[in-house]
């Protein structure tokens, strides 16, 4: 016996999102199916809207329901700084700590010889041209991920834009707040006993 | 910064699944929009027909999309026997085995002094009419889950029904096949020695 084709085809549905294999799916679709009608269809009308309404930022790649972006339109923030991330939730994570009030670019992926990802695979034209077009832009602040790929091409993005007499920092590596160093891997250990600073 | 509207409502409704919290949900819901249009369109869809296609078998209670359900409405299957599980679910685990060829029941529950659960609640009534008009049902095995409300709640349903003359039984307890004496739980080992069988 199979699962009636509605329920069956749900679970297809879940088992296509990240991490969500056939017998979470399963729970999901018969949870789905003890869910309010109205929240089903809320559901279902998010899904449809997230897809339809939502756009890239044409100015720095952002993921927004106006275009430009709130961040870019908004003449407050500092316009001589442009931080650069690999996805736009990375700039969720940024804008949660309140500090940074500078602009953003999204790569929208990052340089991956083993999955062919070149330069122009990724978001980095347009920063040029950007960096062009507003020469009040004096750092760019490159805040790929810690990873061998976020680090080359970070290394990459330095090279090509410090001759043009931008500064070009990164995100400092070191222990993660409240973390053990018994429990530090060693690169990141290496990474702090090389980043240490004066007290 | 929040999220765009769009987003941060899908974040919401994956949200409202089990399992699901705030971090993941908005993993989900960057991946919704790296999707094709068309599998996030398939998935709305998914959603809204399982909700509406699907209902409860009027004779088993089983989540079907025709009634009675593909089980209850096969001749082939051996009438005498009705094996009553708490959920739909655990009618596909049962099928899967391809060992058992009678029809089934579900509780939709068990009953619950703690959460308020009484025989009213839970699909008995219908079992017991379902057992006055088919008197050729010789024998109900009792498959609910081997918690403490799945336990009383087998012992619940043996009291009603064996007045009647019909065989009830229970799903043997003991260890699960492949896995170790050393680990399982002492009321595990205490039903396997209760229940061992002659070599």
């Amino acid at each position: 016996m199979q699962y009636p084709e509605p329920i069956a085809k749900l679970i297809d549905s879940y088992m296509k999102l990240p991490g969500i294999g056939e017998k979470t799916a399963t729970r999901l679709a018969f949870f789905t199916l003890d869910m309010p009608q109205d929240e089903v269809d809320e559901f279902a009308q998010d899904l449809h809207d997230a897809k339809t309404k939502l756009h890239f930022c044409s100015i720095c790649g952002n993921i927004t329901d106006q275009d430009p972006c709130v961040i870019c339109s908004d003449p407050s923030r500092d316009q001589t700084r442009i931080l650069v991330v690999e996805q736009p939730k990375d700039i969720m994570a940024l804008e949660r700590m309140n500090e940074y009030h500078g602009l953003y670019h999204v790569l929208h992926g990052v340089l991956s010889p083993t999955t062919g990802k070149g330069p122009e695979d990724i978001n980095i034209k347009s920063l040029l041209t950007r960096l062009q077009q507003h020469t009040e832009v004096k750092e760019v602040i490159i805040a790929t991920n810690a990873t061998p790929e976020g680090e080359s091409t970070a290394m990459y993005l330095a090279r090509l834009i410090k001759p043009a007499g931008i500064k070009v920092t990164r995100l400092a590596y070191g222990l993660a707040v409240g973390s053990d160093i018994e429990y530090a891997d060693a690169m990141t250990l290496i990474k702090a006993v090389e980043g240490r600073q004066e007290m």
